[in-house]
C-alpha cells in the first residue's frame, strides 16, 4: 500500500511538472473550435492592436482586433490578400457606463470595458480554409470554443467584404 | 560653382542619411509638451493593449489605451503605485457609424474608429513629476503637442483617483 501511495504522488508530481512546461512554453491547452480545428493561439493578449469598436444591440459590447505579427505587417503594408499565417483575434467586453469617470466630467458620457464576453479569431490558411475564403473562425467564451452551428454562420456573414478578403475592421492610425 | 554644388549633394545626402538613422534609432522627432517636456515616445502604436471606452459628449470618440512594457507589467500584476518609467498612451479616434458593418447585422448597431483625434500620453518619473503625483501628462493632435493651459488641467482631472495612483482605466482580462 505504501508503495502504491509513493507512486501516486510521484504521478501527480509529475503531471503538474509537465502542465507547468506546457504553459512555461506558452503551449495553451484547451478545445479546439469543432468546424475548423483551432484553439486559443498563444499570447494573443499581447498583440498588436489594430482599431476599437462599439456595438449595440444584442451584443452590447467594446471590442479590439488585435493582429498577430504576421496580420499586423499586412494591415501596415495595405497588403491583400492576407497571407497565410495572419491570424486576427476580436476581444470584447460588455459595455458598461464609468460612474468614476462620469463623476469627473461632470456628465453621463463615458462607458468603460467591462468583464469580458468571448473572443474570436479569423486564422488564414488557403490551403486547410479553401472552402470559406481561405479563413478559418473560432469563438471562445471563458476558453471554451462555440458549437459548430454557430461558427457556420461567420463565413457568411463575412463574404459581403470579399474584396477586403473576408476583413471588415480597417487599421486605426 | 560646380564645387558649390558637388558640396551642396554631399550636405544633403548627409543630411538625408542622419535622418534616416534618426529615425531607425526609433527616435521621434517632434516637439515637447511645453508644461513636462514630454516628445512622442518611439513606437507606442506597437505598445499592448489595457483597454478600451467610449466616451460621448464633446469627445464623441472610441479610445484605446497602450502600456509599455513597464506599465503592462505593473497592471497585470497590480502593482501600484506605476514604477517610473511607465508610460500610458492614450489613443482616440473619431465615433463613426459604420454602414457596411449595419447592412450584415440588419439594422444600425456598430460604430467604429474613424480619423484619430489626438494621442495623450502620462509618463511616471517619481521624481520629476514629483508636484502633480509622479505623472508628466501630454497630449498631441497630428504631431504637434497642445498648450500649456489644456496640460495644467490634466493632473486636477486625476486627483480623484489617487488611490490607483492617478490612473483612471482598469485592465480589460
Amino acid at each position: 500500500m505504501r508503495g502504491i501511495a509513493y507512486l501516486s504522488v510521484v504521478v501527480v508530481a509529475l503531471a503538474g511538472v509537465l502542465v507547468y512546461m506546457a504553459r512555461a512554453s506558452g503551449h495553451v491547452d484547451g478545445e479546439a473550435d469543432p468546424v475548423f480545428g483551432i484553439t486559443i493561439p498563444a499570447g494573443y493578449r499581447d498583440w498588436r492592436l489594430i482599431s476599437v469598436a462599439h456595438e449595440e444591440g444584442n451584443l452590447n459590447d467594446l471590442r479590439a482586433l488585435l493582429g498577430n505579427d504576421v496580420a499586423i505587417k499586412a494591415y501596415r503594408e495595405g497588403k491583400l490578400p492576407f497571407p497565410d499565417g495572419a491570424i486576427i483575434a476580436r476581444l470584447a467586453w460588455s459595455y458598461v457606463p464609468s460612474e468614476e469617470n462620469n463623476k469627473v466630467f461632470g456628465r453621463a458620457q463615458s462607458f468603460v470595458a467591462g468583464s469580458a464576453t468571448n473572443v474570436q479569431f479569423m486564422v488564414k490558411d488557403s490551403r486547410k480554409y479553401a472552402a470559406t475564403g481561405g479563413w478559418g473562425f473560432a469563438q471562445f467564451k471563458d476558453g471554451k470554443p462555440a458549437d459548430a452551428a454557430l461558427l457556420k454562420t461567420c463565413f457568411p456573414c463575412h463574404e459581403p467584404v470579399k474584396a477586403r478578403d473576408f476583413v471588415f475592421t480597417h487599421y486605426a492610425p
